[in-house]
């Protein structure tokens, strides 16, 4: 049984790639990364899920003083109201400063610690916001630093990057997340945070794009308005 | 004026990096990250020294819970009595697992924040212990993965990473350190953390090779033999 780390943020793809790994009969372990996101949804999504799951989950908190996002910086404006052909052309002010390579780069510590020979996560360079470290080039060169700079590389068993969802859609993502039973109503993907997802930044309208897309009704969007109805 | 974001331990190669760095004529912000290491006496001498200095300095907590080093575990114990020779030969217990990669990773968060252009490491890949993470193959990697995962990759200013002691042996670092006048007395390298270094860890051996091999008093002993005795 192949051992795996897989980066969990609590959203739609982090979770189906996390599913996706356990059906691959992977052992899986989930790492959540508080990195000083304006809200904590997502963490809160991460532990549900991996308590339903019954797997191992870390949780850390790694601090980024130095902000340089507006998903770390309450006074930088979330953009909104952007349609997915306007996504993709610039990198937009939601870009973490090197977001997935800290995350990547605290997956392999933990994944080197226990043996782990894979490292999982749910980026995705097709419906995305522009991000450059979500793009192919980018995790081919982060697994050969790994193959260089760790010891399982040094030893001749290099970790891996999986990306299952890399060359997907939404659409396409929606309905892997559904044949493979993700409990879509306990993620959380929206960048504000609030009661109910606001459905106008990038990652509102992505999913929106992705549930219109594959035909189906959102549940996160049901479930929450029923808490807030109840 | 050039950016530039060093990494310091607080320990005598570090320490030498950022001073080194000063004399380049850089805009200098360090960063220190306190990773879980059984003592604090490095995050201590990194204080003193950045004040000294009057620079920007960011000290952030990463845990890595899940161990994997006797660093980090005082269950794993740390080698002692060997010399340089024996160095270099396999991966001691020390190595964590790919903390050079979250180091890295999280000064270029920092530098693209605030617009630095250059990371200085105070890495070694002669008088070292081994570590993968410390080879010039995995810093030209890793500068290759910055260019594609990064803003300023994308948009044509990658960030360099300058590794100014990796090809020098510790008997010229020792020297470098004292032309730029680095307060060696403040920088501790013990691995052990005690009120005085232990003499027998890799790292308190590479030191004394250093101002051994330099015919230098390490000021250190001195200074801490003092407190000791006053």
């Amino acid at each position: 049984m192949k051992k795996a780390v897989c980066l969990l943020s609590g959203g739609l793809d982090s979770t189906t790639a996390l599913y996706w790994t356990k059906s691959q009969g992977c052992d899986v372990s989930a790492l959540t990364i508080h990195y000083g996101q304006l809200h904590e949804c997502e963490i809160e999504a991460a532990k549900t899920i991996c308590r339903g799951l019954e797997i191992p989950h870390q949780i850390i908190s790694v601090p980024m003083p130095w902000g340089g996002s507006a998903l770390l910086d309450k006074d930088i404006p979330i953009p909104i109201d952007r349609d997915a052909a306007q996504m993709g052309q610039d990198i937009p002010a939601t870009y973490v400063p090197a977001r997935n390579t800290v995350f990547l780069s605290l997956a392999a510590s933990y994944s080197e610690a226990i043996g782990a020979e894979v490292i999982v996560i749910g980026a995705n360079a097709l419906d995305y916001s522009g991000y450059p470290d979500c793009r192919p080039e980018y995790f081919e060169s982060f697994t050969e630093t790994l193959k260089r700079g760790t010891r399982s590389g040094a030893e001749g068993r290099p970790i891996q990057i999986e990306a299952p969802l890399l060359r997907m859609t939404k659409k396409e993502i929606v309905l892997l997340a559904q044949s493979l039973k993700v409990p879509l109503e306990k993620t959380w993907s929206c960048y504000l945070g609030k009661e109910r997802p606001c459905g106008v930044c990038d990652s509102c309208r992505l999913r929106q794009k992705g549930f219109g897309g594959a035909g189906l009704e959102d549940p996160q969007i049901s479930d929450v308005s029923a808490r807030i109805l109840s």
